[in-house]
């Protein structure tokens, strides 16, 4: 994980350059300029090629669902894996559009998932109520970080040129809220939402399960992996892990919504020069994703309204990404289209 | 034009139940939701498609480039409808990553065009300048609205499933700040905005000419036509004509920047029912572009910090509504899937 080089001063500047012969208005093509100028400098290269993405949707359960923070029961997350599996759920759907190479791993589901396809990855039968203990051991919590690295290795094998990473599992928007307070020492209160659509008695034991499990088990803010251990998920790590696999490789990671943007943190935590090799995809409706996604520093491409994660949003969003890099790649320059410039 | 019918209750209702029915927490694709029961609506298909997209890039000069209100000279109108030709644009480039039909329709390019594939329906060459006379006569408004009717209706027989109209004209943002003063009474000083970039001095000039040109000619805001006869442009009307096409045979319309949302407004002002038609693709950097989407009451779907024109944030913006009908097309239900509901 040390190995995430700087970005590509080179050829940001050759790209830059190129962007300003093109046959339009200087700047006129706003943030797909900045974001061609931005790819050229994460991959290296002046014409950056980011299609077939790869999409990697890690699920795994949560103890702290039988806490009573979400809408759905638990059983839902194995039910989505097959879903997924067969290709009938958002990201498949969104995923088939861009002709994106997906897989989903488990690495935590807390039954036997017999799915077509599905990668398995089990670092544990999902993890241990936060409230009660920590939600999963410093060695599992490394396991999950690297099994998302090596999924990542593994779809950059197969082709991938970006990544989008994506997640299942029911509980999940408590264990991002709890980390992000963990890491940014923010006032749970500002964080957690409603997730999936929580009523709002709900809402309330969620923000109370948050501290109170911050409060029990004081998770470290310098530490990174104490944080997830404490109050993390499995499929949490994995996409830590997957993003910095993704950075070392020069491949850039689109972002979708909350959960993913705080494994993005946690990444950056653990490395912070990957922090260069993020685009925000979107923003969605839970309130503690606009903070995250300030504290990375990110302006998302869209804002659709979305909360679905799966990183449903990242792939509706990737069609601007690829927009940028066609750009550069095959408009016209003013000499070479006999264009009158300015 | 009287033939626009109302949008079809009954195929927005079924769109609306089966969305509630697939595998998502209610709602939790937002806009997307909304976007594909307005697209059942429009179309009068529950599961409508909207693959592939019609692009029409209609081209025409201003007289009133003469007057020193654009960056550009006016010999680039011609020169980009060369770089259309050759596929080399913007709107090229992202119109072929969306798999679009595109033609580019000369209506008023004021020199003879010769580029392989362009659509010559010339009303004239070229506008008048509307700080000396009518831009053009009312017989020419009317026959440049016809020559966009006509031309949305052969790219829809072609197979065309969803309409973007674009332009290209130097001096098109003076043209069209003027049309919306008119058509809606609005301070000019609002309105008018720096087009492809002009300096300070310009843009004052712009603001002047624009004033000049309403005070001379006082348009007529409750007949659309003389609005466009005495200030507007023939690739104006030529994209209003093409909007009235589509709603009549029930293909939406997606629109792009503030020219186009000018021409939007001006064939909603001909026949009301075509707003029901129109869906805001993106928000534009020109200042006239916020205000005229607020009279059509069109909330846009990206704001990428674009001012290029040519139909290309339209095209940018695309993949979002073929997302939205893939979805209702695509995604399993929990009952189909066998997933537990809330």
């Amino acid at each position: 994980m040390e190995d995430v080089q700087p970005l590509h001063a080179e050829a940001r500047e050759q790209a830059s350059a190129h962007v300003d012969q093109l046959t339009k208005p200087l700047g006129s093509l706003g943030r797909l300029e900045k974001l061609a100028v931005q790819l050229a400098a994460i991959t290296g290269e002046p014409f950056p090629v980011v299609t077939p993405p790869g999409i990697l949707v890690f699920a795994a359960d949560h103890g702290v669902a039988a806490e009573g923070v979400s809408a759905y029961p638990q059983e839902v997350t194995a039910q989505m894996v097959a879903n997924f599996a067969h290709g009938g759920a958002a990201i498949n759907v969104f995923g088939r559009q861009i002709g994106a190479l997906l897989h989903v791993v488990d690495v935590g589901v807390a039954v036997d998932v017999e799915a077509p396809g599905v990668w398995t990855k089990k670092v544990r039968l999902g993890t241990a109520s936060m409230l009660r203990e920590w939600a999963m051991s410093r060695e599992e919590a490394e396991a999950c970080v690297q099994a998302g690295f090596a999924s990542a290795e593994a779809v950059i094998a197969e082709g991938a040129r970006l990544l989008i990473v994506g997640e299942m599992g029911i509980g999940n928007t408590t264990a991002s809220s709890a980390m992000l307070a963990a890491l940014t020492k923010a006032e749970p209160d500002q964080l957690v939402g409603r997730g999936t659509g929580v009523c709002d008695e709900k809402w309330e034991k969620k923000k109370a399960v948050v501290k109170e499990a911050l409060s029990l088990h004081q998770p470290d803010a310098s530490d990174p992996l104490d944080v997830l251990a404490k109050v993390g998920g499995l499929e949490i790590g994995a996409m830590a892990g997957a993003i910095l696999a993704a950075a070392s490789h020069r491949v850039p990671v689109l972002l979708d919504g909350f959960i993913t943007t705080v494994a993005a943190l946690l990444a950056v935590r653990l490395c912070p020069a990957a922090g260069d090799y993020l685009v925000a995809g979107h923003r969605s409706q839970e309130p503690g994703h606009t903070f995250v996604l300030s504290v990375l520093e990110k302006e998302p491409l869209v804002d659709l309204e979305l909360r679905l994660g799966e990183g449903s949003g990242a792939a509706v969003a990737f069609p601007i990404v690829e927009a940028a890099t066609r750009m550069l790649r095959e408009m016209a320059t003013f000499a070479s289209a006999g264009v009158s410039n300015q």
